[in-house]
């Protein structure tokens, strides 16, 4: 899970404040794995962002990000989404506040799989379809859009982070397309 | 809950063969709630039809009809969206299968509090976002988008049959909208 | 997905008539996995029966049925988890008709990949946790407890009918514990 | 929204670190509505804790709190449900970690409509069926267990807290008997 809020949470905790807290108390995050669809729904495609991580290793990654205090859920799902998609994405937003699951990652690996060396984070996961133009933006060097058997083939799972690739085929089986 | 089916059941199953079967089977049907959207996902309108009933009195509903043998519950979805609200409704069929409930109707009104007097009908409910121009089309008279806390009011919930006004109540609720 | 309802569904239905009406109108089904929990409610074990089909190989199952004329969707799942895993089994029936998913089988096995030579059946699946002691009735060879890694692995995953591991599979994911 | 973890999240943050950390970053919650229910599931009552005020007036609530750093969103669940109704409550914790829905509380009471003057919190929502024997324990004075018809009549709604009255009642929908 990566932070790309650094300019932005500013503006409510300092960076130094910020890593206090994030020692002390669960941080609220989404998860949006980005898809394209057919008329009648059916996910066709994922999206998935390539980034270099911090050891220089290109990873394949969906969306996530913190919540802001002040805004609601689906406002940081919009915002994270144009963030690294592009203001031209065209997400839909999902009409409930229900996610399809809810990930909770510790510092501690053993506690549910979900591993972040740097807190303890509860995050709420969204399918979204997106309908406009995509442009990776920020720090991302790519965007593809893959079928959900090329996104749960070795060779792509690989390059996934193992949480990501979890959360990716859990979304799949919510959508009734995880071969 | 109406049977718009009659020019397309006969493909399938003979009027008289139907009612038969009606008697002796459940039979599979969809509800959808047709929503307005903002760009947020927030429900901003429901749209109701209005239908002169057997009775020659007039009654709002939303969508709902029978999945046909051989159609995928995301078929049935867009082609009873369609045959009610014209074919450039553009609606979002969801991602996912998974109803935000299951509404089961019986001959007998004291089971579930949901009465069909012709049939057993297991019904799974979608909300659907439909974002283009939609004009009432088959026997419906009219159709009126209405704002969450308008269709809660007593006067609309009146004019709702029973049981479709507590499935739009529930979508609602579903939504995080129901005042 | 066998039937076990020879008895029962003469009271409804004739086989013949059944017969005739599965070719022509999609069948209300349910599908459970039966789990153990710890306290926490994390599932420990799936429960998968072990049946003889009519080919004579032995085959992993979960529980599945049909869903009655007259019969609410909790009324079958209660039944048909007692039919296979005995009355003592205590099945928590879950509070709320949403299933995880909704599994579309058809005789046409390009659809959705779910296949019944037999049938269109629409099914409704949920995860019930089961806290009594639990003997394979009816027609069952055996019932076996698996932790989802074991429910997962090549070997088990390889017994299972195509359908019902994946069903398995997504159940895992809905209760986070899908490896 | 009460606040019952003075005596324990001194271990993780002080109060008046908590403080702070309130006005400016969204905290983690769960809501639980304790349910009993048939053998078949169906909500037959719910469980609501009377308690004093600040203001001295006594109020109907649901079981809220904090999620605490390094706790699983299902121990918190077990934690709050036995705190509240006692060590022999035997709870019946979801498997599933999906909540029925998500309530965002606000300083500001235009957000949302759910209104927290202390802080921003996200709560997890869960209907949770209770077995065993309850006693109130802490600081409320008695526990009632109401039919979903009494939840929602004019009387005990105007004693349930807004937010808490409304969460109630799309909990209800969720399990299909909101009346």
């Amino acid at each position: 899970m990566s932070d790309y809020d650094t300019e932005t949470q500013s503006n409510w905790l300092s960076d130094e404040d910020m890593e206090t807290v994030r020692g002390r108390l669960p941080i609220v995050y989404i998860n949006a794995i980005p898809v394209r669809t057919d008329d009648l729904g059916v996910v066709t495609h994922v999206g998935l962002l390539l980034r270099i991580g911090p050891d220089g290793a290109a990873n394949r990654e969906i969306v996530a990000g913190r919540v802001m205090y002040g805004e609601r859920v689906r406002d940081a799902i919009l915002r994270h989404l144009e963030k690294d998609l592009g203001p031209l994405a065209l997400p839909r937003i999902p009409t409930s506040a229900q996610p399809f699951t809810v990930i909770e990652y510790f510092p501690n690996p053993d506690i549910t799989g979900f591993h972040d060396p740097r807190q303890h984070a509860v995050s709420l996961a969204y399918v979204v379809p997106v309908e406009g133009d995509c442009v990776p933006s920020q720090d991302a060097l790519d965007l593809v859009w893959l079928r959900p058997d090329e996104v749960v083939s070795p060779t792509v799972a690989a390059e996934l982070s193992p949480g990501h690739e979890k959360v990716v085929r859990w979304a799949l089986a919510h959508c009734g397309c995880l071969p």
